[in-house]
């Protein structure tokens, strides 16, 4: 069986393939066959040495990945053999607030998912919708936790609410399906005709382009009768627009995969947040309850994650470049022959 | 102008109409030109001196009302003359939770909403969504706000949740709309294959006819692959169905108008509550904040009231006939010509 | 080295002690020396086969144990050998709320602390502080986790709050001492002229003797200038008075202990429960979080768990007979020589 | 009887006294007879013209208040004549969370509490505790509410929980004052050791001089075992060191009085805030029921208001310029003879 490893701050360069033999698992573990990944921009940081957490040298890549149990440890009792899966980020973040000392995560100093056989503890992997592929549950573990994690910290989210969500990103896209689920109002911004139409179709009420309009908190309060939304997730940055954006009140959750590139380096002034009256704060992925909730929704509204472009396992650098150059829209995806 | 007035325990037989000269307002105050109220048990309890709450005599009855703002009083800045607004019930509770110094209700202690000109507190009239009639405003006051409260109290309901809701009353079909906005899997009980027609077309994913099935807790946990639902809206009594029904650490929430009458008799098991391992709380109506939000909520969604029978003012004393008789599916309304 | 084992349903003639050798750790586990126990109604309900769970027969009884790590395991990072810990009541409930899949309990279906040796998965072991002995802290991981569980969970708790908790059992004191700590106004029931004078020593800042005041609720209405109090933790049953104490909007929280003597079959009323306008729920113990955090209570402020008798190791079953005749007051607690 | 009346801009040099009848209460309104008012730098930033919302020419400055109410009008039911009562700041902000609308505040656009005898609405006093003074209670409703509103806020505060406060103005000791009711353990910066002493005194467990500690936020870490607090009361700006002391997943509030100064000219890194894992949020003072709230801690606890110096009514101005030097420590008052 075959894992990517990666050589840290050498980026795609310092990828390499090895073979190995399937792995046993101990007690508390289970193996998964891994049948798809998905890749994003934090991989590439993680590759090119830009991530704010260490970076084991040799670590297997990927932190987002679906497939079936086909072994398990002593004293397992969650998951079973034929079990469909996908693996948690932070395999010991399990339910409540994030903690420092759950930190671990797949990827970077724990073994991640571009490997055909993963070993995982028990509590690191969850069941995955019926209806869902293995590539559309690939989708998931980062993207979509993220995104239920910020709709569902703070204060609660309630039918009528408005949301903004920036760009066709990931996050942005499971933000747009979920806030949907939830009844709100979803204005989201994005940069050009074809990416607006494909936003409305998955349900957003109001698409601003933010090329063509850069001030375009105005816009969001002149479509919220001067109000402002309840809520923004913004991950793409600058904080600035989103900031102007938010209700007296609202609430302004930010992920942070920005802050290395040149909106981070736009600094906030805090009289505007003192002006916005909001509550702005970080959100880094969620916990292994929050995949479980988020699970269920999907399951029971039948939603399917957006797939951009699908890759097989080989051409995983290829795959990284295409993420690396914008890609399109929706996720991009490993499939594991 | 007319006002209906009760003489507290004479049920209708104590219910007589007087002519006044249309009110001026205070200072803080609204006169509202009352186009529509709806009825419901409270007010037959009220009429029948079976209300916990002490009644003045004379008062005028009612607490469900819409109209329009006619004249207002010094130092008003809510609202204008001309402004389409609802009454909320207890028109000092404005928002958090309720506090007994905001007990004051209309038609008890305070006069009510059947008069054809009310004078109200500023901080006591709502404005109402633009699509829906006086009729169909009339209905949201007591059912509707009960119903949000139910549902936005304790732990917040999230898409994907299951939802129990008992009957076909106002505040039932009300949590049966609003969960469905919310993303939940509602379920309904009814007595009978037309009413779960009606159920299924507002959006119920199942109906259980508690008549052929009384044990139906089961059939909820059947439903619910075993787990129960994570929150019960039990407006019928008597709660133990309800408690049975409910996912351990769900929540369980009930309104009182049946604590009068058979099912009230029923003690609980305090066994039960505790296997069950719910939260169990009783939900008075709501706040003036509740009634803000769920109109906001109906209007975004263009949500419609379930009317049954409309009835014009004079006709008052049949309607609550009507109403006694255990009346149809929807609100019974009143409309003043 | 010994462990009790226990066969369900035939109380102490049921409990034998063996011999083992001292066990190794597998991956994720420690060993710890047990130091400490204590004992209390649960591990006699467990004996006594009353208990609501399944019981694995031979299993080692006992949920209360510290002592000192003397090997870990393979991916062990939490702690070292050498650390003081206690155990968790249940080891896979680490935060959050309590969901079924995290139902294991020690001793019960898992082995538990009667022993010498106990092996735990490194998420099952909490350090304790510094300034407690062994015995101490042997007192904590049931009685003060539910005390504090009760007191954090629902609406916060805030200084000038008050707080009404039943008799001198083990739950009782700490709620107690925690809810002293919290700038809270205490007011406990008692039976005995002793027993109040110690509670007022631990803080109470009134004790009512419910033998003389059957209706001791009138009394704390009095107390409280006819509110009732914000908070109540029932942990002896029948709920009555207790909700009859609750203020408007009050919480109830009830431990279960008392459910299957004679204040369980006791039913409650749901009028008393709707006029109470009081939220009911029961406490299950608590989680890994929860430990952690009053742990950390108990540091910052010194706090002393209060120990009724010390038995040695060989002497279980005389200090389970000292338990079932009712004790005296604080914890009863096993030695390990 | 005697207002005073400000010029908006002109500072000290615009206020003037003038003379007026005692006034009449309308519907819904108190006369309060005043006894002592407090004064702060927020008073001398409506009078600067510096204030970030509208003041009206010639409204009678001063948000903090008490008295005894000396008349009442139809339809008041919360107070009577001789009760002992101080001002809320925002007269229309009850419950639940700051809202626009109730953005009313005295002393800017609405009358405010230099002034012999107020009208208020009996919504906006609030009894005041029988232990205090007028001089004491006329220091708690902008300050001692922030204080309040910012512990209480966000998530709950427990006993064992780490806060920090900065500097020794009105909000900061109130902050510290009620941390320490609720059994937190609290560190305070301040710049000299008579400071340090007092804040002691008052219970603070660790003082920081920030003078010498330009880096505090290190010392902070190092005093919580590299942790860092749970909670910031940020009262002073710039941000920058109290992100850097917040435990991760911590809160920080920040009041925003320092906004116009030099400190509110230093922006915020967004990667700071990603990186302390923080929520981060203003405060802007609290609603009736925050108060209402404290005043009962007060009580509960005996607490006692700091105060500074004491001006009577016709040295406003010298009072004004006391505080405007920076004053001592604790709260400037104002009696009326």
């Amino acid at each position: 069986m075959r894992s990517y490893h990666l050589d840290p701050g050498h980026g795609l360069a310092g990828l390499t393939v090895q073979e190995h033999d399937i792995p046993e698992p101990a007690r508390g573990q289970v193996v998964v066959r891994v049948r798809a990944n998905s890749l994003g921009f934090r991989d590439l940081m993680v590759l090119a040495g830009n991530y704010p957490l260490p970076i084991r040298p040799g670590v297997v890549p990927g932190c987002e990945g679906a497939g079936e149990v086909v072994a398990v440890g002593e004293d397992v009792s969650r998951v079973r053999p034929g079990d469909r899966v996908a693996a948690t980020v932070f395999p010991r973040w399990l339910d409540g607030p994030f903690r420092l000392d759950n930190a671990a995560q797949l990827g970077t100093m724990v073994d991640g998912m571009l490997t055909d056989y993963a070993v995982l503890g028990e509590d690191g992997v969850v069941p995955i919708p019926e209806h869902l592929s293995f590539e559309e549950a690939a989708a998931l573990p980062l993207a979509a936790v993220t995104a239920w994690n910020a709709l569902t910290s703070g204060s609660p989210l309630r039918p009528g609410d408005s949301v903004l969500t920036l760009g066709s990103g990931g996050v942005s896209l499971f933000v747009l399906q979920f806030a949907k689920l939830a009844g709100a109002r979803v204005i989201v911004t994005t940069s050009g005709a074809a990416k607006a139409d494909r936003l409305k179709a998955l349900g957003a009420d109001d698409v601003i382009n933010y090329r063509e309009d850069p001030e375009w908190s105005e816009t969001v309060r002149a479509l919220t009768g001067g109000v402002g939304v309840d809520r923004v997730v913004d991950s793409t940055g600058p904080l600035e627009q989103s900031l102007k954006s938010a209700a007296f009140g609202g609430d302004v959750a930010f992920v942070g995969r920005w802050l290395s590139g040149a909106a981070g380096a736009r600094p906030i002034d805090p009289a505007l947040l003192f002006r916005a009256g909001a509550t702005l704060h970080p959100i880094a992925t969620g916990s292994r309850t929050h995949f479980v909730e988020l699970a269920r929704a999907v399951e029971v509204h039948r939603v399917r994650p957006v797939l951009d472009r699908v890759f097989p396992f080989e051409d995983v650098p290829e795959a990284f470049r295409y993420v690396e150059s914008g890609g399109g829209f929706g996720k991009v995806v490993i499939t594991h022959d």
